[in-house]
């Protein structure tokens, strides 16, 4: 089998020959520059492809993307018609879970405020507040959104989860609609984006939806960059009615240096690092893929495309 | 009833009177200055006592501590040989929990570096470190350390606790003696101590102790100040032994500002905010405890002074 490599922004080939090398020797894997026959190729291996490459390969059976995330692939608008295929790894749920409980009791027990003080020698106790006084919405209750509530709700959080239909999960109060988007914006004290990008939630974190946001609610973004609004967000952060925002993901990642982000006091910044999938599942999980793909079995996590993941 | 609020270091006044006027406006309440009849004393609220000032009232029932510690009143050599009661508060060790699940994520992910970064405006990945890669140790499995363990092992750690005998705890491998803690000390990755301070516990965290933990595992202290010898902590970390530490307890509170803490690249202050009662409940175990002890029913939460807690 041989594979190509293709991404605008990483360098796959270093992340990732090694895990392949490791799962099976045999598999060839290519950058676009090193491809002879494009014909001989039978998997791409993408992460915000240049748009058109992938309509290079005539015998292309499968793209996989190297994250839970495909929007960056689906965005081709000449992506050839072949199955696309998402990671799946019950390890990044749990990974991402301990993230966005991390920054929830970053807000809940302002330890903002305490490095602050400590900084500057100040020996002072912040009002205690507790789990219970903390109610968690969660926009997202696919596998990540899923997890993360579920713990959450485990450490005495009221949680509210905001799906596409309804669900059950334990501890969870799940809403639906845009009425039910508007009951957790309302109550939510920490706000947890956790969506798929989809034209329908490109751009929702915007000022409207800051608006009906509780006043003095936490925003803690996890999702993809193009969900946010930024320069809405600053506004709200700064007109006082949001007390900051944890930010993951942003419209272009690496975050530029000159990005206001980056010194504004509310905002914490990490760099898209919540949550990997592990290089050796990306590795086993592709070419498990290509190798259904190949054989015309079945291909595991398949996204939809309309659906868009 | 009457009762005696006495404190070297805190206003218990200011802090107090409000709750226990709430919850029976009957009672009165007298700072050690405002005590014309000292027999008419039922009961005394402490906290770091003035060593000799509770003998002072012939009829005292009962001491109470505000909080889940009673070193600080022990501490007195002229204690009167009355029940000494201690707080005890379902939700204080919930809130300790998740301000200890907060300090073992802050060191397993590297939010230090992340920090460091967003001020530096570099975007840059740190290894990521999943839970069960991630060992945590728990001195002491009492009320504190038994639920920070469970929730711990619940959110997929891998937790052992050091306990005075064998206990069972659902997900926790539960070791005891000093062959257990040296066991314990080898392992753990993030090390919470939550001990009580007895004779036994006081300068336990010395240079022989930091010597058998792990190379760069991490030290989160929420039991009290002089569990710790600080310059051996120090020494510790400027070896490069240990990564560094969390710290909410100190020989010496408030902590002073000319402190080597305060400005340890490795050291995280808080100021000793991890897990208060709340005033409702302390007015409330307090008048409990007063009025069994005036009616001579059996009073709840005493503790065993020889145990010392």
């Amino acid at each position: 089998m041989n594979g190509v490599l293709v991404s605008a922004t990483l360098k796959l080939d270093r992340l990732f020959r090694q895990a392949f090398a490791a799962e099976d020797s045999s598999v060839e894997l290519f950058s676009p520059e090193g491809v002879r026959d494009p014909a001989a190729i039978d998997f791409a291996l993408a992460w915000r492809p240049p748009h058109g490459i992938l309509k290079r390969y005539p015998n292309l059976k499968v793209v996989c993307s190297i994250a839970a995330g495909v929007d960056n692939i689906l965005a081709d608008p000449e992506l050839p018609n072949v199955p696309v295929v998402r990671m799946v790894d019950p390890e990044q749920a749990e990974t991402m879970a301990l993230f966005v409980i991390w920054h929830v009791i970053w807000y809940q027990r302002r330890f903002d405020l305490y490095l602050e003080q400590q900084a500057k020698r100040v020996w002072q106790r912040q009002p205690q507040r507790s789990a219970g006084e903390t109610t968690v919405g969660i926009l997202g209750l696919g596998r990540m959104g899923a997890v993360a509530a579920e713990r959450l709700a485990g450490l005495g959080y009221p949680v509210i989860g905001w799906a596409r239909g309804p669900r059950e999960l334990p501890g969870v109060e799940v809403v639906t609609g845009s009425e039910g988007l508007k009951t957790l914006l309302a109550r939510a004290d920490a706000l947890v984006n956790l969506l798929p990008l989809t034209a329908e939630t490109n751009g929702l974190l915007d000022a409207d939806f800051f608006a009906t946001m509780k006043p003095g609610a936490y925003l803690i973004q996890m999702g993809r960059g193009p969900h946010l609004v930024e320069t809405d967000l600053l506004s709200a952060i700064d007109s006082g009615h949001l007390t900051g925002a944890s930010l993951d993901v942003f419209e272009e990642e690496p975050l530029p240096p000159e990005h206001a982000f980056w010194a504004h006091p509310g905002v914490l910044v990490t760099p898209h690092c919540a949550s990997d999938v592990t290089t050796g599942l990306v590795a086993a999980q592709t070419l498990a893929a290509a190798r259904a793909a190949v054989s015309g079995r079945p291909i595991p996590n398949v996204v939809d495309k309309t659906a868009g993941y």
